[in-house]
């Protein structure tokens, strides 16, 4: 049975509890938006002390399945002021499910201002005074923190966080120790930052895997999923070589690539950043200390990560993903990987989600800061946020901030939050997504690219509007997954195998024994998104905040000179259910 | 019969068209709400094409009518994203009115990013190149127009506006041509400055006083009116003599003037920035070109508006008047006159509202950019706004702003806007009316101070929470005087004057041959609410958005240590009729 550690900020005080229970198990973003929904009052200020920070792995966490070892993260977001489930890789997400945790409860606020860490063991949890912490860039204390406590996991925000910026995320660092792995979106870095928690150590030394009612069961459904993930070209040839970055010349070809603050939907630079490029120079150009097929966590084997190397074969940053390459590139108009990679590298430093904070610079060149493509101007932008100068703080606090800002009224964002790499004038069920998600503008939230792009499971057409019941399914599903521990890119493999995700599905209920069915699973899925949206409702949203801003209603955008003409009584649609 | 004039900025055209008839004339800020509620999208961004300005006299504006020359703005507000309508003294109400014209509407948007002004005369209106204006300070903007135009009518917007920045007002200069007068609230300046139009210049020569139904009956009905406001010991004594600053003391008596960012409720510095000592500096210690009963506009027989002199008797600012002096006085912990009309005077030239500015300066000091108190440092930052430095656009676009700029979690305001000199926490109506009205935290809004505070028409305990329907019968009433044109002070003496409050709805109907009882004019402000309440649900506020900041509901407020407990059904019932 996995506890709950809830961690009380204002009196530094540690107590421990059951994991609520559904009539399936609970986990991850289930988890995070089960307590947040129920815990935290939907008024509150969200660097306040009444907001909370739920870390929860998945339901299948800390076992042998393959890729399953995400760890959600969920509070009320500083950016869009409803709920948020942000998740990343690592290694915090194993580490805590071996330690039998299904969740830690950060609440209150540290009433000195002072930063602390909270160190979980085998023997429980602890606060410890973080002074020399305090303001160090991710790297840094990430490096510091391992000399201390050895081959921990460590979750943390950076000075962004600790300037309670909201364009901040939450790091979590990977097999090398680099702090990469962001839950990145909805500015819950600075939740840490505010409730004065520079970092989570977490040592799972005396740990175990998590308990599996039926072995044999279940290394038989893990076996399905794992046989669907080798069959698939995406999960097993595409992912491993490339990054997630192969999307970038996919979608420059579909004419949905936003470029120059989703002004044009194809980038003239795209060669020079795309995921095929990236290969050349990791395996050829510059071998050495570079990689392509890394994995994020223990037990991933789609290994769609990568270590980028320095022209001298060091390495650089790790990774170089499609939404931070694109972020950062095309939608800059920046063309230079070596430039991406240091913005990439600074955002991870600074602890700053790389969609927004792309979005923001974009915005910032758009308002006459800098000028598009500059990339030296941008590196040089970036800084200011870790000097909390005035411009800093414009720029770490996110692109509708800063259009607010530098008087820009194009803004890419829905409730707050910037959009990802896909233009919705050129994927309207991703716009159906962006508009109606409870998380603001995520792609991750209903990945209808799946379909409308890459086909898998049954082309559908990009430019048809008639998407609430398509964005649905693909929400529902989502919320599903994220519960479980599974990284959502498994969905690209079990999406066109039936077995695949019976594999999902048998693995969960091997190891609680359960019957969960494709039905319940979405059944489990539509629960949490529902629950989600009633906070939002209680926060001040309704159905004129599923919307996406009025200038991709207006606007054509290039190639195909279309605008985001879903009507909004599909938007509606979605969760009129 | 009077005209509207449409000006439609992306084309540089003007057309003419007739007021649109309700049951009973329609001016003011009942003709801005209908025009805004009908005719802009509400979804629209507020500093886009869409949005629409429009400045509209009141009904009895133009003729003899004592204290009626006020001019309501109204648009989509860039700073609550809901309706607003601000209104101003000054010179332009009247002159617009002897003009025949009921409202100009300002629509669409600059295609070059230029600064064009509006020239509006007997002969009709023109927009004209203004390039030389540009980036000008309202002070000295204003001496170019009159050396060009001679004694004309000023609406304009300050570089705050023209950079957009959602702290601006819109200014509107007074009988020396100052530019003080200002609509300040929720940002309509930015609206004006992104529309591309620096000003508005209105030449009244040829026009006429507007036209009386019944003349005898209207001298007759002015007369009540006149004789109420001189039989008032507020209108006729204390407003002339101290001006509207006369509440410092008394506020903070009650232990309602918020000081130091809306910490405390009185302010051990109140009596050297009092009605009494401005009185004395102004009168006695520097005698010269300083006054007292200043009037804003022709006509008004209140005058509450005063010329704040320099210690060398020169003339400094006008006016110094209640909200400003609190705003950037104690809120900010400044107790110094002479900082407090150098501070003015920048927002007048700037073209920023006082009260946002107040509370951003005290939030940017909450958030340790410079200490309370510090007078100088503010005119330090404040001089940023001009320059348009990053530390200037944070402080242009409001306390909400600031506060996520600097990371301070106590932040005075609802719907995007700051509270002005009350605490609600020391008088719950005026925080029925912060929380409820459709124009974000505003004292005009529904002023229940006048029964809380001076027991104006029977006194009303200030700590009862029982207070939907005496800020229903304010924000009634408000929505309807700011309609007529007549200054909503007049209340302090009709409330109180059965007499009085006939002559306002006589000269009414005198004026336009109606028969317009009390209870239609509380009707009429209950429709214009209605309507303004509908768009901004359309705009995407609900209950939620009904609230104060959960500061105010757990923090108490010393000395009565009290904390905002109105409970929220007693929100909810305001608009539940």
């Amino acid at each position: 049975m996995r506890k709950i550690i809830r961690v009380d900020m204002t009196h530094g005080a540690v107590r421990y509890e059951d994991v609520p229970q559904w009539d399936y198990p609970l986990g991850g973003r289930g988890l995070t938006s089960a307590i947040v929904a129920s815990e935290v009052p939907p008024s509150c200020h969200p660097l306040g002390p009444d907001n909370k920070l739920v870390f929860a792995p998945g339901v299948v966490t800390g076992t042998a399945a393959p890729c399953s070892g995400r760890l959600s993260v969920g509070g009320k977001s500083p950016l869009t002021g409803g709920i948020k489930e942000a998740n990343a890789g690592g290694l915090a997400g194993g580490k805590l499910a071996r330690l039998d945790i299904g969740a830690i409860v950060v609440e209150g606020q540290a009433p000195d201002g002072k930063m602390r860490l909270l160190k979980v063991d085998q023997a429980g949890a602890t606060l410890v005074e973080a002074d020399d912490l305090a303001g160090k860039g991710m790297y840094r204390a990430n490096r510091m923190l391992r000399r201390r406590f050895g081959r921990v996991a460590i979750i943390g925000c950076g000075p962004a966080g600790e300037m309670r910026m909201t364009g901040a995320g939450v790091s979590v660092n990977d097999m090398e120790n680099g702090p990469g792995r962001y839950a990145g979106r909805g500015g819950l870095g600075a939740v840490l930052g505010a409730k004065g928690l520079k970092a989570i150590v977490i040592d799972d030394r005396g740990g175990r895997a998590s308990p599996v009612d039926d072995r044999a069961a279940f290394r038989r459904e893990i076996g399905k999923l794992r046989a669907a993930l080798e069959a698939s070209a995406v999960t097993s040839k595409a992912l491993p070589t490339y990054g997630t970055a192969v999307c970038l010349n996919v979608m420059n070809e579909a004419g949905g690539l936003p470029t120059r603050n989703f002004s044009v939907g194809r980038f003239e630079g795209v060669s020079a950043v795309s995921g095929e490029r990236l290969n050349e120079i990791i395996t050829k150009v510059r071998a050495g200390k570079g990689m392509v097929g890394h994995r994020c966590h223990p037990g991933c084997i789609i290994r769609c990560s990568n270590v980028y190397p320095k022209p001298d074969g060091s390495a650089h940053v790790s990774c170089l993903e499609y939404e931070s390459d694109w972020a950062l590139g095309p939608n800059c108009g920046i063309d230079d990987l070596d430039v991406i990679a240091e913005l990439i590298w600074l955002c991870n430093d600074l602890g700053l989600d790389t969609i927004e904070t792309g979005a923001t610079i974009a915005v910032a060149m758009e308002g006459g800061v800098l000028p598009f493509g500059d990339g030296k101007g941008a590196i040089k932008l970036l800084r200011e946020v870790g000097r909390g100068s005035p411009l800093g703080r414009i720029i770490g606090n996110g692109c509708v901030f800063a259009a607010r800002a530098f008087g820009v009224t194009r803004v890419p964002a829905v409730k707050g939050q910037a959009m990802p790499a896909y233009d919705p004038r050129a994927v309207k069920g991703l716009g159906v997504t962006y508009a109606t998600s409870p998380m603001g503008a995520d792609h991750t939230a209903g990945y209808t690219i799946s379909r409308e792009i890459f086909g898998i499971g049954g082309k559908v057409d990009p430019f048809a509007t008639n998407k609430a019941e398509l964005s649905r399914k693909f929400q529902s599903s989502a919320a599903f997954i994220d519960s479980t521990g599974y990284c959502l890119f498994i969905t690209f493999a079990t999406d066109a195998s039936a077995t695949g995700f019976e594999g999902v599905l048998g693995s969960i209920n091997a190891m609680h024994g359960t019957s969960l069915t494709p039905e319940a699973a979405a059944e489990y899925g539509w629960r949490i998104l529902k629950l989600e949206r009633e906070f939002n409702q209680r926060a001040g949203f309704l159905k004129a905040h599923d919307r996406l801003p009025d200038f991709m209603v207006t606007e054509k955008l290039p190639p195909h000179n279309t605008v985001f003409d879903v009507p909004e009584r599909e938007l509606d649609a979605v969760f009129a259910v």
